[in-house]
């Protein structure tokens, strides 16, 4: 099951890292603008977001168990983008790395269904198959509610891939929905329990099922309740980084095993080369050394080696 | 601004209809499947979507002011699926249709900056615009609060674009979030009134905004609440005809002057053709004349004329 594979990978690497490929243009590096030319297209510019990709995942992909590329910053290069972001994927899968996904989709039952199919299934169609686009996990939207969640599940079964599921996110106004109070309990614990019921379902050999929760590193108390709440769910930790979290704030997101999470960080990683006087890969690869070391110290002073 | 050409042509036309343009692979009607060749490519498969799409667009473009791609059945199809996707509502543009690109889309804030970029905005590269895809509006997927929801009022304001935030939704479980209650009132209300928010500060000549909600016509109670609730916002009311919903169910989502709301159908339209002995664009145009009659005749008896 890939979140086994995902487990082992963390332990063997010594890393509980996921690395953010959101290649925002305005941060590309001067050794990449360099290699466009005069008149620039959006095929240019893809490519260029391209090499900048395989740049970073040759730095960091004997350290790190995993990538997330977010998908936005490559549909705003339209067409030529979303090449690009499968190209990125394909890459990255060749290089033995655990791709996600990050397109937090989420609709009505077969309208999920058909998104399901496109990034972690197949296409059928008069018993023809054919592939989209395609990852080893995805993350989903829980607005619509449960019939969004289980159309995915068939697909993570039959095609061994996972989900994560937005349950409490990084940002400063989440708390506007999800901290809402519903008979003394916050609208994320609710959602969590949802997402936990399934994560129960499908348990792998660590206790841990391919159904995953999003859980950002900004509010450290939610991610110990949570952590509790919902034992077979691993977490997806965005937030550490460029958005404020450190170590001591990720740190509740792991079990007593130092298991149970995937932290994430994207700028902090991928445009490290702006606060460290190195070029972009070497510096991406310094940046997530000193992640691990962060982190790892962390969890060794908690006697939570996973090592 | 654009809500406003689209009310103008509700009137027109008599119509405040929006056609789904869902192309299920497995309703495609056999005179499009006649078009591909024995080894279909994916490629095959998606220039028999545009092919179909076109001629629902023709069939009824003098009919309805609006159309609603759902990029969820593009995806499916990947590159060759997103290609479709925009050619779809460049042609739809071309036509004068109003064009949704129902993404439901939603993230951190520079993160949905940059789905704004892709679907509603310009892709910008040191001075030089990029258009990704592009179309006239697109739906939104609130949970992640209103960082994420501001992040496209820029766009919809420098380009005349418009967006439909998720509210109620017409799926069974909306429930399960949407309907949980913080202080004896309903989560749906709590995004209403951050959406009417919004909407307030945006008003146009027929009192309503650019930003608009989603709110499903398999709930009519809900529907009049958030209709006296949220009076500057249009509505845009999914589940109508193969969700169960019909003209009685939809009608409270009109104000006292019959506009306020634009109904969509989908399968009921476009693939009309399965219930009627007729082809599928004949059987299309019937299906949105019916649609009109049953709709308007509610408003009529109501004394909620618009036209």
């Amino acid at each position: 099951m890939v979140i086994n594979k995902l487990i082992e990978d963390i332990k063997v690497k010594k890393s509980p890292i996921v690395v953010g490929l959101d290649p925002r243009l305005e941060s590309l590096p001067q050794e990449i603008i360099d290699t466009l030319p005069e008149q620039v297209t959006m095929k240019d510019l893809a490519d260029a977001v391209l090499t900048f990709n395989k740049g970073i995942v040759d730095a960091v992909y004997d350290l790190v168990p995993a990538v997330k590329p977010q998908v936005a910053f490559y549909e705003q290069l339209g067409l030529e983008g979303m090449r690009v972001y499968q190209e990125t994927c394909d890459y990255a899968k060749e290089k033995g790395l655990f791709v996600l996904g990050d397109i937090k989709r989420g609709d009505i039952g077969s309208t999920s269904k058909a998104y399901s199919k496109g990034h972690i299934g197949k296409t059928e169609f008069m018993g023809v198959e054919f592939k989209a686009f395609e990852v080893d996990s995805i993350t989903i939207n829980p607005y619509l509610g449960d019939d969004c969640l289980k159309e995915f599940i068939d697909d993570i079964k039959t095609n061994d891939k996972s989900m994560f599921v937005l349950v409490k996110t990084s940002n400063p106004t989440s708390k506007q929905l999800q901290d809402l109070k519903v008979d003394g309990e916050e609208i994320y614990k609710k959602v969590g329990d949802m997402v936990e019921e399934w994560s129960q379902q499908l348990k792998g050999n660590y206790g841990y099922s391919p159904v995953g929760a999003v859980v950002g590193a900004t509010y450290p108390e939610e991610l110990k309740t949570l952590r509790d709440r919902m034992p077979a769910t691993y977490f997806l930790v965005p937030g550490y980084g460029a958005q404020g979290g450190g170590a001591k704030d990720v740190i509740n997101a792991f079990d007593d095993n130092g298991l149970g999470a995937l932290i994430n960080s994207s700028r902090g990683i991928i445009f490290a080369y702006k606060k460290k006087d190195l070029p972009y890969k070497e510096a991406a690869r310094e940046a997530v050394l000193e992640m691990r070391e962060d982190i790892n110290t962390e969890l060794e002073k908690l006697n939570k080696k996973y090592w």
